[in-house]
């Protein structure tokens, strides 16, 4: 993978950098940003990250994690700082719109959405952002420190579903291995990533289950209002609920209803190979990828089904 | 790893193996056997594979499955034939006991109950026995195929949980990548792996974690020949259920307990971390691996739970 040189320059050319990433950041968003972080921290720079959302309790295993703010407030002088954007690439997805920056450069592995940007490294085939930091590290002739490894073997492993999903390549396998010769563990990654649910989360989830209806080779789950209440979870506990249900073998799409309110529901389609439920839910409102995407419908719950079932009609 | 020569001496010294692997089959024992044999085919020798169980159903998407023997009744004469025994290390755990080979070989990653084997080749610290046959069939000089590296990467995936067991090596991830470049595809294999449950084994899990009941960092479960009536399953539709609860932070070790009959309970435990389980199975007159370990008990399901968590004081 080429890094764009104009990108290097810039990295070298400026005292302070201002790192952005998405809101509702993940793994991704989170790992890379704070290796590219670190990274300059070596080459003297000094660099402050912003996140507009608060990062998950379970990413606070993630070395530096405490280097996020979530405000802007501290920041007298904004405009004077050059912009990275990491893992997105427009000011609105990072909740810093209207904001002017001296410069700014995008790093991102999603398909641009508009134009922001005076140097755009934007590689829709990188399985994660975290594998351009690695080249962008190496590029920068530094030598990847275990803080740096976690953190990017972190960003690849939710990207890649630790080594499962399409965009596994021999590559990522590869840049895998040497991120552990850096120093980061597999086992002690994955059991943060994926072992650290609350018993009430847990509990949630056998009522999200125990919803289960399949029509026509869709799954439907959901968690109302009154499930939160009974268990004393919160939405962000339904984390991965969406996927679960792909697990059974004729199911094409799983689709899982999150209550937001009365006659609210966020609807989130998880679908395999190569449906695209990206297209769906851009006509409802939503967005998102060709095999996980999202939108809001108000309805009572019975009518939301309905309208879901036709829509997926496959 | 240092394949022995004397093993590479005996594979090539015969005209035809029995190769066979250990009762109750999963994918590390039948990869490993099927990419083995088609090596040896390469090298123009006959092979037989034997196990006494019927290959799971979601296997049967490995290359050559349908190679497998579930019966000894053809052959008439099998002392003339060299054995190899795959992912296990005595004829008993392959269901051969009492019979009489012309020769023997051993090839395992499992600690070596017994002393069985005119060659032994024995690895424990190999995550996989894919791994060790990996090694042969370039030690042999030969291409690794397609088909033989779905059957090797599918070995290994399932004795690293895909890449997140502490098994887990650069090494293996490595090895993964050169699978993945001779023609294995991680979506494909994780897919066959892990989603073809089918809508009748998910109802049976969704019931399995409504038993859920967590004492002194101890998760257990149970499934019942009740619940199996009920949603017309059967005992192997259990399988991954014991390793479940561990998802949950505060959980040391996950008990799993399946109703063999009135008053008699397979319990599989799993734990994190260091904690041995092993050794308590072994007390209890079964035997396993570090975190995943098993055994009968013969009671009723109460009595039996306060047995467990006596047992697992930890």
């Amino acid at each position: 993978m080429k890094v764009p040189e104009e990108l290097i320059s810039f990295l070298k050319s400026e005292k302070k950098y201002f790192i952005a990433t998405h809101i509702d950041p993940e793994g991704d968003a989170l790992g890379s940003s704070l290796a590219l972080s670190m990274a300059l921290e070596i080459l003297g720079k000094e660099t402050f990250l912003y996140d507009r959302d608060p990062i998950p309790e379970f990413y606070h295993y993630l070395p530096g994690y405490e280097r996020f703010n979530n405000s802007l407030k501290s920041f007298t002088s904004i405009s004077d700082l050059p912009l990275i954007l990491i893992d997105c690439n427009t000011p609105e997805r990072a909740g810093l719109e209207g904001l002017k920056f001296k410069y700014s450069a995008v790093i991102d592995h999603h398909e641009a959405d508009g134009i922001f940007g005076d140097i755009k490294w934007i590689v829709p085939e990188a399985a994660a952002t975290g594998i351009m930091i690695f080249y962008l590290i190496k590029e920068l002739r530094l030598k990847i420190t275990q803080e740096m490894a976690i953190n990017l073997y972190s960003a690849i492993a939710i990207d890649t579903g630790t080594f499962r999903f399409g965009n596994t390549t021999s590559e990522v396998l590869r840049i895998g291995a040497e991120l552990v010769e850096a120093g980061a563990s597999p086992l002690y990654i994955s059991n943060r990533l994926y072992e650290t649910w609350s018993k009430e989360r847990f509990v949630l989830f056998s009522m999200a289950l125990n919803t289960l209806e399949i029509r026509d080779s869709v799954a439907i789950t959901f968690v109302t209002q009154e499930m939160y209440k009974k268990t004393g979870t919160r939405p962000e506990d339904t984390e991965n609920f969406p996927s679960f249900p792909r697990i059974i073998k004729d199911v094409k799409v799983s689709v899982f209803l999150r209550e937001l309110e009365k006659n609210s529901w966020k609807v989130s389609l998880r679908s395999k190979g190569e449906l695209n439920v990206a297209h769906i839910a851009s006509r409802m409102g939503g967005g998102g990828h060709k095999n996980a995407a999202g939108f809001v419908i108000k309805s009572d719950l019975r009518t939301a089904k309905e309208t879901l079932l036709k829509l997926l009609q496959i």
